[in-house]
């Protein structure tokens, strides 16, 4: 028999929160690479938000998934079979792979790394996540020195990256996170100025005790409700990124809708954010981003699970939003 | 007895679409200016859609008017008595006297204006509505040479000189209108590229038709449904200008939201316009349209009505959206 290729697949489409039943783990036959293809040997998968939305067909470039598909997700491997003249035993690379332990590939989508920082991070803070923050706050909030930059699920990989960067270029930075505990990491850890738990029921009234002089920029990765109570607190002119949708991730009915009374009041600029746009400036971010990350700038935490068998326990939890850190899925060790 | 000044008060607070048995025509005292102030005899009284929202206090810096309160609006008049050593009789002025004959003025949000172009112009194209347009078109929407600008309510003052603005800078030029005569209007009088009647039940095909390479700039002055359905119609990273609520002011229920869903997905850029962020550049607004103007390349229509005892049957028309052009209410001859 085929040495065994250990595969997270759908089992059903998940309706509202995914539960650990929507998904089976299979034993299928390891791919071998043809002409022109690598094999690699995942060692870690990121679990995000956006692939609720993907599994569901409803996330750009994703078809919805049918029962026995992989389930879409990032992968950091190491090659360790190669037919392709660019990609040699030993690289590591970042790929579109699934969920799944090994995985061949031609280079398309593929992105080869330099190992110069700890290798989950580039699933995190130094990949797509820390792509988007850097965009969000770079090219469409672009923080000034001493304005109030706030931000949503900022104990995320997307939102304690956004903060950090904010604070680098001379913003006050405030997050808002689900918890206490997700609170204290944004603050000690991430070296936020300060952060409030939405969940608490004063929210609002210790958000406008954290921003004295209201918000002049809101990084948004949940939208509904929280986008109207935050975007109340703005000044004129406030910039807001449209980034994610945290609060409609696992909606059944009707997404909640915001009127444009008070953004047009606000004189609100606001602006939609896919990270895609901004892909080929990921070498020139995670150069600065690494760099950062070595002289002890940028903090990252993760919430990390030994073993693919357990990816959708923890998908769960992010889903539900109780995860702490960057959910990060350990498929293998770094060296065999 | 003291001469008479006619006014238009709140009879009651209108609920949804205003009547004209909300209003009452009274004659009040004409009042007389006492140092430092010029009276005024008003000759043309300005009919705008935010007056609605003003009226119930929901309009920026207006306060919920109470029964026997004159109405807001502004007025063009003419100074016939004068205490105020920067205004002389035979001045032309412009104030926020709200709908009566005659006020008094200490020159406080009082402009005087150079009657170089025909004089209700000031109230329309070369007055807030036209200045409402240029904010617009130069500061936030910014057409490109070849970019298709779309704009909504495009019969009315706002929309008209929006149009004819963006056509100037080089930009396809299409009008979203309710009706045939008013599409007639924004294409022949205006000189836009096409109009789309809102009312036909194919209005998004046609306004397809009309896009064929989707819009770049869509200038909103209705909100609700219709901003959804042009969102859709955009090209990434379009510019959309949040001007105007007409499918809202009249609405007793909650408003109608939108979900940012789309705006992620089209990385739309919105911004929220308030004229009153423009006053400043007005001068300079009117000296370039007024000369545009006298080119023939501004053109106005004007819907009016003479007799200020008229003015609600014509704020009905105009809230109802029956009405065609700029509403101008005819208080008294420009030269006596």
């Amino acid at each position: 028999m085929a040495e065994a290729n250990l595969q997270v697949q759908l089992a059903r489409q998940p309706e509202g929160v995914p539960k650990v039943t929507d998904f089976q783990v299979i034993k299928a036959e390891r791919p071998t690479p043809g002409a022109g293809q690598f094999l690699l040997r995942n060692i870690y998968l990121s679990l995000d938000p956006y692939q609720r939305g993907a599994i569901a067909g409803r996330h750009m470039g994703h078809v919805r998934l049918n029962p026995g598909d992989v389930i879409y997700g990032r992968c950091l491997g190491e090659v360790i079979e190669s037919k392709h003249p660019d990609y040699r035993v030993g690289d590591h690379v970042l790929t579109e792979s699934g969920w799944q332990q090994f995985f061949v590939s031609d280079g398309t989508k593929a992105r080869k790394i330099k190992a110069d920082a700890p290798l989950s991070a580039y699933l995190g803070a130094l990949g797509m996540p820390g792509l988007t923050a850097w965009a969000g706050v770079e090219k469409l909030g672009s923080p000034r020195i001493g304005e109030t930059f706030v931000v949503s699920a900022a104990a995320g990989p997307v939102g304690a990256t956004a903060g950090q960067l904010a604070k680098a270029k001379g913003a006050r930075v405030v997050g808002i996170a689900g918890g206490d505990e997700k609170c204290r990491l944004v603050v000690d850890k991430f070296g936020f100025d300060a952060c409030v738990n939405y969940k608490a029921e004063n929210w609002t009234d210790q958000l406008k005790a954290a921003c004295r002089n209201g918000i002049q920029v809101y990084f948004d990765n949940v939208a509904g409700p929280m986008l109207d109570a935050v975007t109340a607190q703005t000044t004129p002119y406030a910039r807001i990124v449209l980034c994610g949708f945290a609060s409609q991730h696992n909606r059944t009915d009707a997404w909640v809708g915001h009127n444009v009374g008070q953004f047009v009041g606000k004189r609100t600029q606001l602006h939609g954010l896919v990270v895609y746009d901004y892909e080929e400036q990921y070498g020139a971010f995670t150069k600065v981003a690494a760099q950062m990350l070595r002289d002890g700038k940028l903090a990252i935490h993760e919430d990390r699970i030994e073993g693919l068998e357990f990816a959708p326990q923890l998908f769960v939890k992010l889903m539900k939003g109780d995860n702490v850190g960057k959910a990060i899925v350990v498929i293998g060790p770094e060296k065999l």
